[in-house]
């Protein structure tokens, strides 16, 4: 269960409006790797953990503050929409170029929808969706999408700081991306906890790996004709589990044989030299039951 | 420019037909961690990357060998779809359970849209889309998501491999465990070997480390009551950057002041006390100019 | 069955062209609360009804109508695309303000894919689907659904009444006004008929009343820390439908045990202490059997 | 900002597993009408509300509440695919078909994907999106689309109670029955409220009204043959503002002159008689400005 | 402007309720290649029709047609549903493997969203969109998608009809199965009415045929290693404009340079040997400008 | 299997950077008609193709030669948002119009989350989906979508290039329009060969022709009341196949009976007379069981 307080987790004050940047601070709220994603992600994770107590109480933790970022984020666009114009005419734009300009930019949905608020959107108004977050319950698979999520978000936000220079929205900045720097660090950091915790190892899952084919789970297939993809340490030496042997295979041949699909079923109506006008008659129901049996 | 063979790479023969299995199986084709996603996004972050050439040669090489994935799956698909009962009415699933069964867990887009075929859908229907991927140009960012797209995929793809018993279709799973291995652990290499061309550090993006709020760049905020979050590494002693120190906050107070959004535009019509019938008569573009200047 | 007039219903003829005006009522045409929205969900509402006649009638009656607005605006959006400038480089920018701030603000589909008329889109671009619309069979859940769908279109509608000044656009939109507030209108009377018709109540379904919970159906549970939720009418006193009580309950203890999910499934590789490495060999076929038997 | 205990706000608790109902369950998870859309939908209004404190507090209160909700629901949907099975090959099916059939009807994707854990996405498997809220900054429209989420939405729970015997989840789902009677019934009180306030009349948005077109904000169009469209109280008598007589058009002409579009833009290529080949001459960006000036 | 009779353009009739079927049926309606596809893309098509006016009038005949088709088979899904198990138990289905096999292949959301009724979804669940249409305003692109939509239409309608046993439904899908027969020829026949009219050629759109790259509009490029591909009529003599002559290159080499992205701006913190610290004292803006000018 | 050289096919090269054409040029990578299109459908097509050898070899030619195309537009867009501005405040706005007016224009999400690079989406930042895409099994059905998805792909390639005047991006332009009329021409004469191949016919596909409804597989049935639809080809004398005689019906009347939804059931709510009270106690699974029986 949640409870919430009406106070911001930080301060989100803005020195003036700007609604060319309410757009562009969309991205943190509704894009692929915002707030929204994070918050859901993380909450998701929480939910479905299956492991010792202190992995699932951290993520929680954790999400629960990610929701507040979302409230940080949706009020200070709004506070950067103050004022907006929600006029626009021809004449109006012949008149002044600078205002054109921001009518331009804008996210007329932000007025038209929104009122003058936040959207759940990213900034170019695509809808934030629930297949932007995963939550597998394995929690290695897990803590790396976190790793990258808090990277992409604190590498969107380090863009957007330099985007605009007004005083109190790179205030909140700057703790966002302190935020997304701590959190960088506490996933790596309990990525290092699991292995510890004999929980889980360098390769996610900890599962078949006698079983998977043994002979190309170390080689680099090139496929594309650069010439120095060997020359990284993905190409030779041992690799970051310490058992597998890295080596580079140029422009090999393929394992398999022709691609093909499988005779058509008649009543698909496929395109085959096969699909004779009487194979209509065939049963096909038999034709599957012998397959299958 | 790509160029293409008609053999696979490995490969995909089915000992027999299996309609359910093939509805599974298109989570690895079209699903958000399928080989659609790790195809598309390494070739966009090939063509976008601008570091040195090995990384660039690097991710080509895998883009074009995942596609190729791509191409093993869906004759998979088409091989196991073969023969599969496209008639089914009350009366048949009433005279035999199985074929009921059968058909009522079978993807009826298979048949419908794509006569006997794969679709580049997931295993639930849903269509992939250009959000799954991110090439954000920061190749610290994007490895970290790389690394987890392979941990996903290979977790989603231990699962399928314990959900049929069909040699066949092990012996090609098989392949894509290791591939999967080998890729994790590739991207795991790439990742140090930024750091040591001195290209990335720990934090993504590498910038604004001093500017960001140094207050809260290291401390977890305890905001749900589980009791053992500070029990991890993540809570306290030295972070993963050999430079953060961790502390754990709990309970901590919220920094800002009450949330609030600003006065409502009139002419947007948001119930507010201040929205006075008379409002309509005050000039908008005033204001905004007012406002910006 | 449908038959179709290619007179309007009402006029369309703006005075002249405004391309980014042209853009915003894209959000009136395939927005969620655009026409499109209301005339299919009229529609499927219409074909689904059990209700008595008069309602299926009525309701037939709207979602024709509505169909005849998406009409009107289309219209009207093709002919404020009128000369629209297909053209723009950086130089014609460079050499006028006024086209570059238009050029900027103006949907690059309508041109592109549209060939300079109107797309099933909202103002941001965002296709229109069928999940912005419900045919419940329940009429008093939808009848409500249509007057809020209703307000939002009236209010989006009243929004963009003040975004142009142009004589033969806002002609058209006092119509689209006039028939909102019908609208709205008709669908709270048509609730009202459905409670004279002892068809529905207040609360919708009229269904499971006394078998839901009783002792948490009339209190507001205050989670937020604002101190003035319980000075509404929704917190104390006779509810709506004259039979319960309103009550307030200042920051409640949760009623539930420690949220926590199942041991995992050895074969789904979900983090955990219990799954240790001999689980493989557990008949998950069986568990799953005794469970269910 | 948000707290959050680790206790749910009510038991979820079911007896036995049930795969085939926790696909179902998923409905209110992350369905259009789901508690996500409740949760998300309420958040945002609160944050962009600028009316009164009553409201804005009594809005977060039940925003807060809802999230609560998904947490109940995951945790129920965790626990009701405990044992689910992972594993389905043709054979296991053909030896028993209350295994195929379970495995025929569930959802891949909590397996594949979710590793036996709810997910974001409705009981078709489609991803929740922030389409489905709205938060338009006007009160009356606002609370009219939750008044009809809490229906549809407690409609859709009452469904789903009729779709099990399982007295732990029926428990459950008594109590979420209950609240969305609560929530009904509070809604519409703060539609009173709203007007009691004098914040708000019966139409939404209170503007524009002596504005719009006169002649047609009280007239049903019948454009359906249906013959008992005018026996409802919606088609004759006073409208519920009190001030609107109702009136009913059967089978009313057009208004409107013939729709057409405006002649094409020759560099669009639309096909046209007036598309003759020199028309590539004509200077676009002039005519723009003409028709602009 | 639109009105509706609500008799059906042919009888919706099925001889008894198939929930299975129901499921399937729904990508006629809300498919990509559905009727709610040719209804809105035959509307838009004529809403933006600037040809001459036997077109305008056709493609409104037909697309007023086609949206009394969703009606029918709408119908048909919602009688389709009569008596389907709004119940299912664990219990239930072990009792009764038929009503099992039933339940898990009916599509919830029919029952629990659309209360026995249709949805504007596909078989699969996924929601219709805006995306499935278009309407170019350049006929000869148009009519060719619309004689895709209705040959891709007939296909999924021949295979549903072999997945069916049922006389009603029969009756209605032969009815079906006939206007996707004379939509295909009257679309071809319209293509050549635009050709004898001198409107459109062979190439769409009929323009820059002279100012495109001449000695690569007749080649086809060998890219897979099929052996074959030069057997067809698309690799030599002469092409169906009657103009150019097909030839075949095996294997030829690109054309292009070394794909390459440029240096990238320093605030995008892309990861390259260029991005030095101090690169951050460059004045971006100075230099678009001087790009720009 | 695929292989991959990092030469492009063909030169993309623009003179200068132009932000505003790189957000346009967006509708060539990811819109519903560009490449990303034509070369998932090529590639799943080929893949699925159950014809004769040439087919399938050609098919997957054209396949990978669309793939390159991706290339060469995510290069090309690379290259025009060289020096883009990332940095847009209000006050820089009010000194610089035309910045303002580029600003306004781009893309935010090119610059956000691409780093100054391609995304996977259109010209309105909406992503690309798989449902852009079919590939049915019958080649007829396909090939038709393929000559629409070459002719959209050209007009919009058409209209683009009059949207520049860089003589680099027109030249690879002038590539792309050539490569669309030799798909056009390569498509269409397939077609031709798919019928002198005697696989398929006029009709797609080319079954049920007999089982039809033959009294409406050849009128145009007259539903909008434009004068004129009668005058062209499709509406009177021998259809494009030879067989069928157009002609047609003014105004018909409908064929079928009253549109009717069945009696619900009681345990789904819907609004009915008939849902009294103790419908509660009636068998669900009864009534379908004797339904089904």
């Amino acid at each position: 269960m949640f409870r919430h307080t009406q106070r911001l987790q930080f301060e989100a004050k803005p020195d003036q409006p700007d609604p060319l940047y309410a757009k562009k601070l969309q991205e943190l709220v509704g894009g692929a790797w915002g707030e929204m994603t994070v918050a859901m992600q993380y909450m998701f994770q929480g939910w479905n953990c299956r492991a010792p107590g202190k992995y699932k109480d951290m993520i929680l933790d954790i999400g629960t503050e990610e929701l507040g970022h979302v409230e940080m984020l949706a009020t200070m666009i709004a506070r950067l929409l103050e004022g907006a114009p929600s006029e626009t005419t021809a004449g109006m734009v012949d008149n002044d170029p600078v205002l054109g300009a921001i009518v331009g930019g804008m996210d007329p949905q932000q007025a038209i929808v929104g009122g003058g608020g936040a959207l759940p959107v990213d900034s170019d108004g695509t809808p934030w969706n629930g297949k932007y977050i995963v939550a597998s319950g394995n929690l290695l698979a897990d803590f790396r999408v976190n790793v990258a999520a808090e990277s992409q978000g604190r590498l969107q936000t380090a863009r957007l700081y330099r985007m605009t220079d007004d005083p109190g929205v790179k205030e909140m900045l700057k703790f966002n991306l302190a935020r997304d720097t701590m959190h960088q660090l506490q996933w790596l950091s309990a990525i290092e906890q699991l292995q510890e915790d004999g929980l889980e190892g360098t390769i996610a899952p900890n599962a078949l790996l006698d079983e998977e084919n043994q002979q190309h789970n170390s080689t680099l297939w090139g496929l594309s004709d650069g010439t120095t993809a060997d020359q990284g340490k993905w190409a030779s030496g041992t690799a970051p589990d310490g058992q597998h042997e890295f080596s580079y295979l140029d422009q090999p041949d393929p394992l398999g044989d022709l691609a093909s699909a499988p005779p058509p079923d008649p009543y698909l109506y496929a395109t085959s030299e096969t699909t004779a006008p009487n194979t209509e008659d065939r049963g096909i129901v038999g034709k599957v039951k012998d397959k299958l049996s």
